[in-house]
């Protein structure tokens, strides 16, 4: 054990990023512009406007700007929770008996329990400083939906809920989490909006997905005055907020000299891992290093990895602007045994266009592998995962073994992006062996794939 | 604001406490030794041995030593989830628009949700020091099961664990927490002992009690091969394990120069109030500072500020060895409407010594004042409390308006001694109205109290 490196580093608050990084502006091809459904043109910033607060279109539409200033009121906030650490995984280290090094950032020391509300402090921040009333979102995994709620507390600010009805069952007391900060919580698809009586009339007995709630959530901005749509994750603007995990890392990894090889985060809508790696793909981007960069999606959701890179709609119910992506189709529903978040059927279009530029890789992992991992993590580095951080655990212990294998003390870093205590609905399921892996076929991905819009 | 203070101040690594510190070796009255139950005499080491490990009895006899070396082994399992940080509360300051300057010391940052772990893994130590097969122990909210958990899983001992009944229905995901890290758990009172069986004749129905539970977990570990029992509360060396927290809190103060004022810790067993404030008490023993010492408890189970300072037992089954303390006696059970912990009839020996001698105020507070100060809590500084930690919050929060009152610029620590993630039962009932403020009459306890041992 190197005793001049701790268990854990924490930056001080006065090392903490004062400036988001914008990942694109370092990126020769700019992630595809949104387009509008109706015309099939770029959506412009008034566009945009009715759905989303004035400054953050202006941040999503922002590729050249490389630092955009973080306001004083959301660096307070950061500063109730943050810095996070980051964990020197000696124990798990001397469990696997790997010369590898292996670091986490972890971002579950907050009652939202994930990174997500890194983001929700900022998109609330926003909507206050515009003058309205409140905010609707989706959530699935019910972590975005208690960040926001958090945060909409904290600015005094209505906030709706739609939370995707197979979380909203198996996670109970997420919604009362939620209520404790003032949100209203609905479970997807619902009756309350037009585009969720129409979902249920084509799918009754649906178990709902974030496509759905998304429509939902759009539709009730939209319809009401004084509201506005924000978004957990896939946005640009989302990366953006988030580049503090990774900003906080680099910090924290320079202040030993410590350059990572390899770097590992979970995928779903990509906000975690985009902002783990942003400033490190921005040296990699500008040719000053090379990292290895590993996207890890579930088995049941394989955008990466079995999607394809096209314009699509980020919503089951086609109401919001097409986003070109890795998807598997807006209509594409992962099977209701999957357990905990990464059930979004698309991909951030600035990961999508670093993936398809060849700057990251991107594999899968099943879900009972991925509980093993949660499981065997936990014993020994003492934090319960969060299933979708699990996912991270899963391919960092693999390259860790595969070190093992060749002698190699190669540094591996992941991104811990939250804890599971919400999620032991699934971690009983895996314990009583009832839990499945089930990976979608073939001729599933096709048909959904099919009904992509035919605009490329 | 003073910027100069951070919001969070964490100590470095190294300068972590590596000795816990005995407030018994600077008692000029020291608390009264344990009784043999048969003989009416002074349990014996070698007496004791018989149901504790061996070093841990050392530690519960220790009342000269004023520095107990903290083992290697231990020092390297708190770097996992220490030092915890002491918080500036400036949120909750402006929010209030309070003088007071408040901080508050969170232990909650690890997956255990509490302080308990401090102690669980001492003891977990201790158990494989000397060779045991494994460990048996009672848990309330399930805080301290969870820790031991934890502790056990991580020196592969057998942990298990008795659950007091309202606790382990009112908490579901607590189980599977604890069979994450592979302990067994059973409800409490359960037909698996014989004092169990015998509980269960004589009431039946009953909602279970931390004394019902240690008279199970007691009997398992007599019963058993290579076990023993260990307890999260009440006994002195769980106090002493516990001054980790007080010495971190001292610590992080005198960095900045900082004195309180007054320092509030609620109050079960009194394992929480005991590590937190011991540095401090300490100097007030020796004469050297004053600082208000206030516990706070709940209405429902008021030990301090309605019990007796007696001989008594503590469990209900009367097979442990006799303490005095300030108890309501070994038969109360506190009303099952009484949601999270700090539902033990008694009181840590050392305490109420302390008590008795004047050296610490103690105060109630009804849940639903408790709730609604959590809920306040919650949404200023973002940390979901659990309710036994609210109940500090609440007499903070009132220290800090009499301070708005007078314009005193007082400094007031508390302790949050831990998350409340797994309370969502009780927020939920809170939330809808059905939560209310039994507090016990006078002929319950005179009935309770009725029943105390013949010793004194």
């Amino acid at each position: 054990m190197e005793q001049q490196i701790p268990y854990k580093i924490y930056l001080k608050e006065t090392e903490m990023p004062t400036a988001w990084y914008n990942v694109r502006a370092d990126m020769k091809n700019k992630p595809a512009p949104l387009l509008n459904p109706g015309t099939g043109k770029p959506m412009t910033a008034a566009e945009l406007e009715g759905v989303f607060c004035e400054e953050l279109v202006a941040q999503e539409l922002n590729d050249t700007d490389r630092f955009i200033p973080i306001p004083e009121e959301i660096r307070s906030f950061y500063k109730m929770y943050r810095p996070s650490p980051l964990i020197r995984a000696y124990c798990l280290e001397e469990k696997l008996g790997t010369p590898a090094k292996i670091y986490y950032k972890f971002e579950g020391n907050n009652t939202s329990g994930s990174h997500k509300l890194n983001s929700a402090i900022a998109q609330a921040y926003y909507a206050k400083k515009q003058g309205l009333k409140g905010v609707t979102t989706e959530t699935g995994a019910g972590q975005w939906g208690t960040a926001l709620s958090m945060a909409c507390s904290y600015f005094d600010l209505d906030c709706r809920v739609y939370m995707v009805k197979v979380s909203y069952e198996q996670k109970p007391f997420r919604r009362e989490v939620m209520r404790t900060y003032g949100a209203r919580v609905t479970p997807s698809p619902s009756d309350t909006t037009e585009i969720g009586r129409k979902i249920l009339a084509e799918f009754p007995g649906t178990t709902g997905s974030l496509g759905c709630a998304i429509s939902e959530a759009v539709e009730d901005a939209v319809t009401h005055e004084g509201y506005r749509y924000v978004l957990g994750s896939v946005l640009n603007q989302v990366l953006l907020h988030q580049s503090v995990i990774g900003l906080e890392t680099k910090a924290a990894l320079d202040q030993y000299g410590i350059t990572p090889d390899i770097i590992i985060g979970c995928a779903g809508g990509g906000s975690n891992l985009g902002g783990l790696i942003a400033p490190f793909m921005g040296e990699k981007l500008r040719g000053e290093k090379e990292y290895r960069i590993i996207a890890v999606e579930p088995a049941s959701c394989p955008s990466f990895t079995r999607g394809k890179f096209a314009y699509d709609f980020c919503d089951t119910g086609k109401v919001c602007p097409l986003a070109k992506m890795y998807t598997l189709g807006s209509g594409f529903i992962p099977a209701p045994n999957h357990a905990g978040g990464l059930r979004y059927h698309g991909m951030s279009s600035t990961l999508s266009q670093l993936y398809e530029d060849g700057y990251l890789e991107a594999t899968t992992a099943v879900q009972t592998d991925v509980f093993q991992a949660a499981e065997q993590f936990a014993r020994v580095e003492g934090i319960l995962p969060a299933p979708e951080s699990a996912h991270a655990i899963k391919v960092a212990i693999d390259e860790a073994m595969k070190c093992k294998e060749t002698g190699e003390a190669k540094t591996i870093v992941f991104g811990l992006t939250g804890t599971g205590y919400f999620d032991m609905v699934a971690y009983e399921r895996f314990h009583n062996g009832e839990m499945s892996d089930y990976i979608p076929t073939n001729e599933e991905l096709e048909k959904s794939l099919a009904k992509l819009p035919q605009i490329n």
